[in-house]
């Protein structure tokens, strides 16, 4: 049986620049671009050119893409031709092969918002949309608060739709404009277009996250006989963001009910670049990536509960709906206060350490795995220093050098222009073998900006290790969490580090004192520690 | 037309512990209980006691709640009696009224992972619920992998289930444990188990959030006829979280097809407290709360889209689905300050000032607030801190002392006898009229234990403040609670300082900075000035 094609419509670029807090360059659109159509993507909704000047210039600077690159803009305005409407030409000059334009289809909008009659509107977007065929673009358009208006006024809804069709329109999306039309309805009324006369094979579906069922509504959609769907990378977009395209598209390609029906587009070899897309995305953010995020979440796979653990163990589809490999994520499974020797050798095994049952070591790092998260660690997470841990009991960690002393000094004072400035320095000493090294740093970023006590300790740790200097050069703090784990003046500080070298891998790393900086510094020191043994470095 | 009544059951103490990094102590189990209780929850699900000691104590220290109270645990095992299960024991002996235990209802689990007979399976939860009815318990069955045993084999499936039911369960709760079963699937499997004769107001449904549905799925079931909905506060829980109550509620309260319907036994007033509980929940485990959250989210009705913003000041509901006081929650508007202002007239007068309307100070202060806000400073909780911005302001506020400088020095070193020590020194210089005073502590708690930069500080700064040192002396720090509000090696550090002085009063303090010392020193700052306020000192 042949399958029924089933577009997908980016649009991280256009609504997922609404987001709170984000706002893209030019390069970062292109660099998101790239990733989006590597992904096999149908269409990429790259801006709104006219409407701001990263949009426009992102047009200008498009990459070459087997995906169809798409403006956006809005229908004509009343009053003028579409040829004569200045707004609509500046998304036409974009040059784009396909052009999505936002229309109205709400009775209650048109009157209230536009303030025009709703006959009028039936020929703006007939106009609109004649006019970008017959310059021989593909058009699309996005039939915004359309859930709410076939409500209101169903019969005026569906002469929206038709208007956007008759004048040859390739795709109508019926948008959740307010995120607040929940699944089942969705399903029904995407039942009642294409009963209306619009195929299932014209029509897409673009949701919002404001009840929490962004990817169930557009699921809906499909399921009623929508063949486009509209969403976002990692579910950006205002509010509550868009439908989350990384949680949709590998529902679509696993699950058999669709998986039997659809095709994407979308290869189980592009489907393996998944999780590193998402994260990609969070990088250029300068966001923490959700560990929770379905599919490709760092928790997505982590399994803590005792029982399930070691279900887990025996078969993995106990306790996973998909292998995490088809989506380029991991499994987990924590060392958390239940786990047993098996979990434990199963998480050395994936450290590269393959101890056999009963060895005795196994007992201890047991034990004090328990005594340290007793004193407030927490191996969750800082999967590193876990194996820092246990490489220390089993006699498999070289002794590569010895920190003898610390000093950091926070100062804040004026400076010569009178402004009050804070200055942070460390100084560290190790010995290497026979021979002991002094580093002093600052903590100043490039912008002259003081970044306080822990970066000064990581530069001056990671400044000369002598013969380790070249395999430590490439590490980079990545994060870096506080969590305090009693409270009061008794306050226990731990701390988790996320390092990164330049080979893209990522690891954590925890330390445990009352005082912040000691906490700090021992995670540094497992951080450059585990990067050692990573790089087979040798003691002196 | 009367009602359904619809059950909300919790399980943040219980499925939400499996969350990823997170360990609740039992003082935070109690809190999280109460404002579960206060919310209008039905059921609290505690935890399983002899599993592990917090949950244990948890149950021993159980608040007294409208919520019925509810202990987890597993089936009885084959080879003994429910009476002669010690793992059964230890689960009634919590005394809770209600008890829930989860057993097998999928095939393959009964013979792989508990490598027993079908039949003895369906004996074990027939003589398991029958005893915990018997202890004039009500019992609550969740059907592990129920949907996916279902799909296996759907006679036997059935079969558990009515085992338990005829066993006199009050419940049975169909679990999604994958998480993988899609919302259509659970509608329509629903829909065959009403129809095999276990009726709605039995019916229960537990999903998690693997590919993005757990809220949807559970709205599933609900439209299905199951009248009880398993779920946690914010989503957390194993992997990708369970449903998450905190969206499920709003969407059950609000929306016609269900407020119409069904009754959750929630208040408007309860609703109008969801933000704040949601937020609370994130601050006791020292989390960010997620900003794109459906309706408690920070940015839930954040309009950024020009568009979108001129036409919610026509009319909210254009862009709007819920109004969003409804839960607590506000609507941010760039340029907005009509309803700024009368907010922040309520909270000055709450700190005792009182604000004409229409003051240019208020423009400055909500201003300020804005500004700071957006550099990572949170006001929600450090009252005292907001306090001294307006008063600052407002020209309400003496110049007490200055702070010409600190320096705080942390050292770590072998001590005399050998060991690795680590000592905090710390030197404030303030001016207090024309004399400058130089005072230095170091941070040795009475064990002569470090306790860290912060506390060398804090003693140092209150050591010698000259005409104010009456006012400070009986000052104690409580609390200290540190948050990253910006990932990477840009992270910007937020400390909350709780103070608390002889009379018991209690007040909150905030600083921001890169530096995290610096960060403390501010906050504590504002904790020493915001005393010198209170006890009425003159400036020198």
């Amino acid at each position: 049986m042949s399958k029924d094609r089933l577009y997908l419509f980016d649009t991280t670029l256009r609504d997922g620049q609404q987001t709170q807090g984000v706002q893209f360059s030019t390069a970062e659109k292109v660099q998101i671009a790239r990733a989006l159509d590597a992904l096999g993507i149908d269409y990429i909704e790259g801006g709104w050119p006219g409407a701001n000047p990263t949009d426009s210039a992102f047009f200008d600077a498009a990459p070459k893409t087997n995906a169809r690159m798409t403006a956006f803009g809005m229908t004509k305005r009343s009053g003028r031709s579409a040829e004569n409407d200045d707004v609509l030409a500046a998304v036409l000059n974009a040059g784009t092969g396909t052009v999505c334009l936002v229309g109205k289809s709400h009775d209650y909008h048109v009157t209230k918002a536009l303030g025009i009659s709703l006959d009028e509107n039936l020929d703006n977007l007939a106009a609109s949309f004649a006019h970008i065929v017959a310059q021989g673009r593909e058009a699309i358009f996005d039939a915004e608060h359309f859930f709410d208006g076939y409500k209101a006024n169903p019969d005026y809804a569906l002469q929206c739709l038709h208007a956007a069709r008759d004048a040859g329109c390739r795709w109508i999306v019926l948008c959740d404009t307010n995120g607040g039309t929940l699944p089942d309805e969705i399903g029904r009324i995407t039942r009642a277009v294409i009963d209306s006369g619009i195929p299932g094979s014209h029509l897409g579906i673009h949701t919002h996250n404001d009840t929490g069922n962004a990817v169930a509504g557009s699921l809906a959609a499909v399921d009623a006989g929508a063949r486009h769907v509209q969403g976002t990378l990692n579910g950006l977009g205002e509010r509550c963001g868009n439908a989350n395209l990384v949680s949709l598209i590998p529902t679509l390609l696993l699950k058999p009910q669709y998986a039997d029906t659809l095709d994407t587009g979308i290869s189980p070899e592009s489907l393996r670049d998944l999780t590193r897309i998402s994260r990609q995305l969070d990088d250029i953010l300068n966001r923490v990536p959700v560990k929770t995020a379905p599919y490709v979440g760092a928790s997505a796979f982590a399994h803590k509960a005792g029982l399930h653990a070691s279900a887990i163990l025996k078969d993995p589809a106990t306790y996973e709906h998909v292998d995490p490999s088809v989506v380029g994520n991991e499994r987990i499974i924590p060392m958390s206060n239940q786990a047993g020797q098996s979990n434990l050798r199963k998480r050395l095994g994936e450290a590269g350490l393959e101890v056999e049952p009963g060895t005795p070591a196994l007992g201890a790092i047991l034990n004090q795995i328990k005594e340290r998260e007793a004193q407030g660690y927490s191996y969750d997470t800082a999967q590193a220093s876990f194996e820092l841990l246990a490489r220390r009991e089993l006699g498999l960690l070289p002794e590569f050098f010895e920190v003898k002393r610390y000093r950091v000094t926070i100062e804040r004072r004026k400076n010569k222009r009178n402004q009050m400035v804070t200055l942070s320095e460390a100084v560290v000493v190790v010995k290497i073998g026979g021979e002991k090294k002094l580093s002093v740093s600052e903590s100043m970023d490039a912008s002259g900006q003081d970044r306080g006590p822990v970066n000064a300790l990581a530069n001056a740790l990671a400044k000369d290790l002598g013969p380790y200097q070249k395999f430590i050069d490439d590490i980079k703090l990545v994060d870096f969490k506080v969590r305090i784990t009693q409270g009061g003046t008794e306050a226990v500080t731990r701390v988790i580090i996320d390092s990164e070298d330049s080979s893209g891998r990522r690891w954590s790393t925890v330390g445990v004192s009352p005082n912040i900086v000691d906490a700090s510094f021992e995670a540094l020191l497992d951080a450059v520690t585990w990067k050692l043994v990573r790089e087979g470095a040798k003691a002196p």
